[in-house]
């Protein structure tokens, strides 16, 4: 089952539904479910309560692409971003003058914690940040946590996944690489934007694309204006996303509405190429790019970089130096 | 004003309560606010109105500290956690072997998000993380973000900070060691605990305790088991809080129920003394030690370590290895 968030475009910005997608290609529609349903709560719901609704939806009239705007189809209450795809780290750390990933990589899942005010619908607007000549993408899958989970194990893992989408995790790298030096964060390199969607597939309708260890594998890819640039296989993630969720919440809460995503799959973003080349090429996202990030199964979210409209007031002054004195 | 969040030692672990505190020392007690007020929308409503609910509350019974259970004063939306005392970080540096702070730190406040779920009570005893032989406290100041704002001046930066707390950011060292050589996070070195409180104590109450430059000046400590082991001032801090809210905010947001924190102070972690001494002196935290920090004005959280009653599920295990196929 696909499932969207979305508002009427004749209704005003803060106006939210849920909606069942159905049909493929050009002429999808969303068939709005019962006002106030709420989306994690659909995708924790189980399957027969869930066909039972969609049943309803379906017999609703459909709303066509051109009358709505999909919205983040989820509003995380905490988003992780890890980073699995171990040629993604290699081309990145070659960058840094390193001759792989280091030993701890392959230990552990490694994340962040991200922005979560950040998620921004998948056909929406990117304002190109303040301060950065070096704006990127990321090609990421994401999966919707549907319910807490503490210490779970691997069939817990599964079930508390509610569905996967799309993600772009886009990235100011001339920003992001100052903050890592602090070796923590990276903070404002991320925090403008995260596209997530175009909507969240439930797990069921991926049981055929898991392969002999129950890995998702779906092929990715990435076009920027019309070219594609870089393509990979969630297959290759070191781990897979049940790991991820037993990992995240050993001794710790990974709760319903959370997103957890896979980190930049191989040729996912630039920054890596950049890295293997040793120049900029291709160059940095430009005012009027469009990004498109592809998944099989899931959908495809596209954005154009647009000139931002805000008025961002300038950065703040330098560190005040103070020499420390005991108290 | 000072404002806590508490239950009374009758209420099971789900009820909570917004109450004023009143008196100092051992016999401070908790007057409880009208049933259903909320911390946050305390904390945005103007002075009159808080002063007037304050009243009413004040006239009600009050509540002594054997008698309740306070608990974290507001449940974080979001935690940003910042690097803002030099002296520290200069510490953390030679640690690693490196002759002090980067340029990088004196140019910009880095933050990372934390685990927003993993907010304790100011007298919570603390469970022995898994995996590690290196638990560590952190000495920070904190504030409370009591409104939305978005690419922030400094007198909106300002009416955003509803309040300020202690922190605690629990930290497992030898975790979050092997999670920064990946140059982002850490997540599981520190998303176990984090302790806020006792309570919030309002802006107002702290104007004259700003420097020149309208920076917080309060004097911080750090305890274990009765002795004092460091000491600082928020003074020192190379950024104001209002700093800190306008940096975050550009081309971003900042949103109510936030909690923003300083970063550890001088000489309040174990780590600092390690990365400066070259050994393990004082001696990472065990079970049985009680750590209390103190900061002027704000209060005390004092916290003991425990044996945890977890059921841990065993680490995932190490990354698979694919050689990356073109799809």
């Amino acid at each position: 089952m696909r499932l969207a968030a979305f508002r009427r475009r004749t209704e005003p910005p803060g106006a939210r539904h849920v909606g069942l997608v159905v049909d493929d290609g050009p002429t999808w529609r969303i068939h709005p479910f019962e006002p106030g349903t709420e989306m994690v709560s659909l995708l924790a719901a189980d399957g027969a309560t869930r066909a039972a609704a969609a049943d309803t939806a379906a017999r609703r009239d459909g709303i066509g692409a051109r009358d709505l705007v999909l919205l983040p189809p989820v509003r995380p209450v905490a988003m992780r971003d890890f980073l699995t795809f171990e040629a993604h780290v290699d081309g990145m750390e070659r960058g840094h003058g390193n001759p792989g990933p280091p030993q701890e990589w392959y230990e552990a899942p490694v994340f962040l914690f991200m922005a979560p005010h950040a998620a921004t619908g998948p056909y929406d607007d990117i304002a190109m940040p303040p301060d950065t000549a070096r704006l990127d993408f990321e090609l990421e899958i994401a999966a919707v946590i549907c319910r807490d989970v503490r210490n779970a194990d691997a069939e817990q893992a599964r079930a508390a996944i509610g569905g996967y989408c799309v993600m772009n995790d886009w990235s100011a790298r001339d920003i992001q690489s100052r903050e890592m030096k602090l070796k923590l964060g990276p903070s404002k390199g991320k925090d403008f934007a995260t596209t997530i969607g175009p909507w969240i597939v439930t797990p069921d309708e991926l049981d055929g694309c898991r392969d002999a260890d129950g890995f998702l594998d779906l092929g990715m890819t990435v076009a920027v204006n019309g070219v594609r640039v870089g393509s990979d296989r969630s297959g290759h993630m070191g781990w897979s996303f049940e790991h991820l969720v037993a990992h995240a919440s050993r001794a710790s809460w990974v709760k319903a509405g959370e997103v957890l995503a896979s980190g930049t799959c191989a040729s996912g973003s630039l920054a890596e190429s950049w890295g293997r080349n040793g120049v900029l090429e291709p160059p940095p996202l430009r005012v009027g790019d469009v990004v498109e990030l592809s998944i099989d199964r899931l959908g495809t979210v596209r954005n154009e970089i647009v000139q931002s409209a805000e008025d961002v007031p300038p950065p703040v002054p330098p560190a005040r130096r103070r020499a420390r004195q005991e108290s």
